[in-house]
């Protein structure tokens, strides 16, 4: 199984999400994340979709998502030519004991505290999947009582990847 | 119009995110944005949707949501007692005399410089929606080449909101 990521360019429509998350489950492909949000220009969103499969299935998706209405350009985003981002939050349970060592392994992910409560503290953090991954398994002696995490997101490098529309 | 913050433990399924969209577009309702990944229990997964309408409307996708089998529990998250967030990637075009003055702007609002090319920068960035709005505001000047948003997700403060499934 490979992963690939897929970079849409789509018309802002309440039927875009709809028919673009349809079309995974009606195939059956397999969709890791999608994340979806408006773009400077408001008629249209960007959608970053994590897809899995083997060569021929991920080139399927490709060529199946060009062809619906909403979509007016797609590009796939390579590892080392773009930027991917996630973002989660983490609420462990930690009483006062624990709250600077909670603190430290924060510091050394650059994650963010955003919420303290007598028992619990909340860390925000973003980086690509291994990061976010390597950070989880830090937390291993930790009780997790929540985890929010919003999908990847990504751009290329550079500007000869831009998209005018 | 108003917006409100659904939080939604879902069935990790691949029919669930196409159910819950479904929902949305067949119904005509406005969805403002919508995150989901999985949750530390890979069984699960947790949706974020932000949803905007009148009062009427906004109790009925509560109750609509509910009702959907893949739906395990649904939260509303308040803005004083929950934390939301979402990241932002901008590609700005810019040459080398205006780095300094994009840098220094990134600092302002805590962002992160992830990407430098002879033309342009991209700047990455978390907040809840009006942190983010600022900071594009203050990029008029700006060309902004791309931007991808990965919608908000959130926790509710505390732990006396805990859902243990």
């Amino acid at each position: 199984m490979k992963q690939r990521v897929f970079s849409l360019l789509v018309d802002n429509t309440s039927g875009a999400l709809s028919r673009v998350s349809g079309l995974f489950s009606r195939r059956g492909y397999n969709i890791d994340s999608l994340t979806v949000g408006v773009t400077a220009d408001p008629k249209f969103s960007r959608m970053t979709i994590v897809a899995s499969g083997d060569d021929l299935t991920l080139e399927q998706i490709g060529k199946q998502l060009e062809k619906l209405v909403d979509v007016r350009d797609l590009k796939i985003l390579k590892t080392k030519k773009s930027v991917r981002r996630e973002l989660i939050l983490v609420k462990i349970r930690c009483d006062k004991d624990e709250r600077q060592n909670v603190i430290t392994l924060a510091n050394i992910y650059r994650g963010r505290v955003v919420d303290t409560g007598h028992h619990s503290m909340i860390i925000e953090l973003t980086g690509d999947n291994s990061k976010l991954e390597a950070f989880l398994t830090m937390l291993d002696g930790y009780e997790i009582l929540e985890l929010a995490r919003t999908g990847l997101t990504g751009l290329s490098r550079g500007i000869e990847d831009v998209t005018y529309l």
